[in-house]
Formats: C-alpha cells, sequence, structure tokens
C-alpha cells in the first residue's frame, strides 16, 4: 500500500502538487489504477484514477477507510539544535510518534536562531507516508520564548528542565488533559530568567529522568513517555 | 567538563588510543591540566596529567567521582536497516538511553546481510561522552536469527511484532526482573517461521503501541519505555 497526500472533502479529492507529480512522472500512474490518500487530519480513503493527463487525474472515491479524530493532544516546543540534520530527523520521528504540534523557541543559549520549516513539512509528510499514518503533525515557525510562553492558554504546561526535582518525573505530574505543552531547551538548557519567566506563566518543572539527553533526544523521550503514560 | 574514554584500576588510569591523540594533538594538553575520564562500566574520576610527551602521558587520580553498578538490563536485538545512518543514529540515541547491550539480527526479511561494528562502537564511544555518561552499552557482532534465539537464557524474552494482541503492550506484560531481552524485526516484520521458532523458545509476543514505526524508531521507543517502567 503506497500512501499519498491531498484534500479530502465529500465532494472532491485532490492530491497536493509534489504528491501529482510524483504519481504521474514517477509512477507512470494509469487510469483505473487505485490509491490511498489521506489527509493528515484524521482521513484515509481509497480512490481510482480517471482521465489521466500529462498534468493531471481525477480521483474517484472507492470507500473511506479512516476517519478518526485526534490521536494525541502533546504539542513539542523546543530550541532547535545548530545541526539542522537533528531537527529533520526529529521530525521525522515526532510524526511517526503522533505528535500533534511542533513549535521552535529562539531562547538565551539557543545556537540557531532561525529555522526554515518548509523543508521539515515535507519531512513530516513523507514520514507520515511511510508510516501509513493519518495525521500530520502541524509544524509552527520560530519565536522569541518569551512570545510563546506568554500566550494564554488552558493546557497543562511543562517546562523540561535539569533543573527540575527527581520527584517531577513526567510520569508523576501528568494530568491526563486532553492537550499539553512541553517545552524542550537548547544545549545548555533553559537560562535562569526562562524558567523564572516560565514559572510565572503557569509552566511546571518537569524530569525527563536521570539520563542526560541530548535536546533531540529529550523531545522524542518526552514523545514517547507521553505515549505511553496515554495506552 | 570533557569526558575521556580509557580503563581505571587500583593503580592506573590509561586512555585509549584515540582518546589519547585527540588529548595531545587536538587539546594540545599540557603538564596539569584536568581531566575526566570513564572506563564506560560504570566508573568516572578526576585525574592530573603528568610527564606530557609527544607520544604519551601519564594520569595520576584526583578523586573517584562515580562508581555505579550497571543502571539498564536491557538488551536489544534488532535486524538493521539497510540503510547504516539510521543504525548509527540508533545506536546514539540507545547509548543516551543508557540500553545495556545490542545485537544484530540476520532474519529472513533483513534488508541488511552484514554490519561492521567497529564504526558503532566509536559512534557510542562518542555518544556516551557527549552525554557525560559512565556507561558503554556492549555491541555485539551480527548473528542469524535463530542462532540468537536458541541461546538458554532465563530472563524475559520479548519479541516485538505487528502480530502481538492490543494487549500484549509492553506495559502490561514487563515483569521487572533484572534483565530482558527485546527483538526488533526488520521492515516487513518477523517471517512467521521466526516467530514460532521465538514463541518456542520462550519468547513472549509485544506491542509497542498502535502506532507503526520504523524499525530503529521501534527500538528506541522500546528503550524509552523499558525507562519509563523502571522509573
Amino acid at each position: 500500500m503506497e500512501l499519498y497526500y491531498g484534500t479530502i472533502s465529500d465532494q472532491l479529492i485532490t492530491l497536493n502538487d509534489d504528491e501529482l507529480h510524483h504519481l504521474l512522472r514517477v509512477k507512470r500512474a494509469q487510469n483505473g489504477d487505485e490509491v490511498f490518500i489521506t489527509n493528515g487530519k484524521g482521513q484515509l480513503v481509497s480512490a481510482r484514477l480517471k482521465n489521466v493527463s500529462k498534468q493531471n487525474i481525477e480521483l474517484e472515491l472507492i470507500s473511506r477507510i479512516k476517519n478518526e479524530s485526534r490521536r494525541s493532544g502533546l504539542h513539542i516546543a523546543i530550541a532547535p539544535t545548530k545541526n539542522l540534520d537533528r531537527m529533520e530527523w526529529l521530525i521525522e520521528k515526532l510524526t511517526e510518534g503522533g505528535v500533534d504540534k511542533v513549535s521552535f523557541l529562539k531562547c538565551r543559549h539557543s545556537e540557531r536562531k532561525e529555522i526554515k520549516i518548509e523543508r521539515l513539512q515535507k519531512i513530516a509528510i513523507a514520514a507520515m507516508k511511510q508510516s501509513l499514518q493519518s495525521f500530520l503533525p502541524i509544524i509552527n515557525e520560530m519565536m522569541p520564548f518569551e512570545n510563546f510562553i506568554g500566550a494564554p492558554l488552558t493546557v497543562q504546561r511543562l517546562i523540561c528542565t535539569t533543573e527540575a526535582k527527581e520527584t517531577d518525573l513526567l510520569k508523576n505530574i501528568y494530568q491526563h488533559q486532553p492537550e499539553i505543552i512541553m517545552l524542550i531547551g537548547p544545549e545548555g538548557d533553559f537560562h535562569t530568567d526562562e524558567l523564572n519567566r516560565a514559572r510565572s506563566s503557569g509552566y511546571q518543572e518537569c524530569s525527563l529522568g536521570s539520563q542526560r539527553l541530548r535536546t533531540e533526544t529529550a523531545a522524542l523521550a518526552g514523545c514517547f513517555y507521553y505515549n505511553l503514560l496515554n495506552q
């Protein structure tokens, strides 16, 4: 089964441009071929190709296979690493892990002050298709730490830091609310001012355990721990 | 704090060759400098450099910082992916996650039939140093699936497969024994014959959850789940 990414409405199923190109040029699609399409929002359908031309195809619904509501309420907000490969890898793994949202933070100790999210969105689409999932994480543009934590939110808010007490393990403080935000700091952790501001914005300190983990490993550990706590 | 890898006995502390080279050529070490050394088996000491020459140095113990017994009893046995980068990445992350042993399996559906472990051992050393740990995983040479599962063992043995029932989640079947082996199959899962042979060798089927994970992601999820269940 090969999965494609597109939009699905009651009347119309369409593929996004990259997907259409892949199907026409690489796969040399023919009239009558059956394909699977997800909208990245929980829906997955099978469809038959019609009126295949050099530029376009039509998709006729065969059956609706999945229509799931959101699976995860986890929002990871992370200070990206200097090495972009590590962020690309993380996005692939968080997509497999089913995370709902990823945001990027500009922190005092950040080594990377900007990040282009278009490439990361493509990586997420590829990972979603490869792991046959019907959910695509929302990837947000980078913003300063202060702006992010200042947003009024009614969800559980955690800041993962080596300053957290041993008793502040995720499994002890997780409240099973529908949504949770987990902040992951840069190498060298959050600045003391940032920790203080987060506390006054209602963030609880959280420990992911005694191991010292790299930034991207901590984010993925947070995602898997969250999944296990929700199994 | 920069950590080096070597051997530590009552009388003598030595560095392995790569580490000695790094300290002499890259770091331009001087008499009197203080360094930190781990033996990868739970010991971590600080030492002072003496008699630094072009080829060698002596290390004088300053203090013993850690002397821990083994932290994890997790042995991951995995069919390596075709793409070697994914295995290198996995070894780095499993080292951060504190796994005890990694073995490589040659399975029916394996796309990679051999793997050189020297490079992986170097990656594990680098990851151990970077994450300031005092444990290095043991990395074993590849062996055929049948030989691996045939070894007589008195530990909990799990085979992670998409064939496992929903109730066979790791958190439901984990027995908190001192040691546990977790088998992770290739893309396309284990062959039915392999699953049957594993069952008759005392392996229980294990599910890591409803997500479809790539081989290396499944191995890392298993490691983090194990850590959370032991927190």
